[in-house]
């Protein structure tokens, strides 16, 4: 293994470890439960789940792997906060469309080959990624864990 | 910047910027918010502030950088679930050890060589190293980071 093998094995790693428990926690939490605030006053559970498929969404933007999936979820969990819209998909609609999203994603992450991980994203120009090459599409995977575990130690309150 | 170099500073980057995420937030909850529980019957954001400075301190042996600083913080918020121990330091304190903690983890993490970081962590054998080159060092700082994200998300309730 080359060195830039080993550091995308261990990002990806780490991404894929954090959907997985995201994912088992989900699958133990119920339809209702997901309906509940994670604490007095804060996000419901329904509102985190689309928060986090909106924004693993703009990752495939960012990482010029093709179109979002469900664009229509932008408006309701990333540029609006929680119970300010009437009119969001259902637990179950949000259940099919992680499921679906964390298949397609695993598979053109998988797709990419490791020096394609040190390109830059798309949201850096050209001139600012020649003076700092660590913001390539493998440093939005990182930002994108971290992300996800915030969000995870939060549903996780739902038990 | 060579391509270890990249991933090394892409990676401590993150560790560092979520320790000032984190260290922002804890300023800015005063020592009573932090007596309160983060959600009803959950742990209380004493406990996780107590809990991060164990898991930190438990770096120092994993990264074979000296001893601990806080051993005394094993039992209580590593060993043991919040509300079961009776003496425990008081916030003012463990804010003090938070605080010196972080200096010293960022001292030591400067103080590693890009290469060093590549080497095996003292909790993988050589041999399983061999094969598994990915638990390295740098990966400790991964799962440490993503761990204080995942808490971070939980202490950011209190506000």
């Amino acid at each position: 293994m080359t060195a830039i093998e080993i550091f995308v094995k261990m990002i990806l790693d780490r991404w894929n470890g954090s959907i997985k428990n995201c994912d088992a926690l989900l699958n133990s939490l119920s339809d209702e439960t997901l309906q509940r605030e994670i604490a007095p006053n804060k996000n419901r559970g329904i509102y985190l789940l689309g928060h986090l498929i909106a924004v693993h969404d703009d990752m495939l933007i960012l990482l010029d792997l093709g179109e979002k999936l469900y664009p229509q979820l932008y408006e309701p969990f990333l540029k609006s906060p929680d119970k300010t819209v009437t009119e969001i998909p259902s637990v179950t609609e949000l259940r099919i469309f992680w499921n679906n999203q964390c298949e397609v994603l695993k598979q053109k992450f998988d797709d990419l080959k490791p020096e394609e991980w040190l390109t830059k994203h798309t949201a850096v120009s050209a001139e600012d990624f020649a003076k700092e090459p660590n913001r390539n599409k493998l440093n939005i995977i990182l930002t994108r864990t971290t992300h996800l575990a915030y969000h995870t130690g939060q549903l996780v309150l739902l038990k």
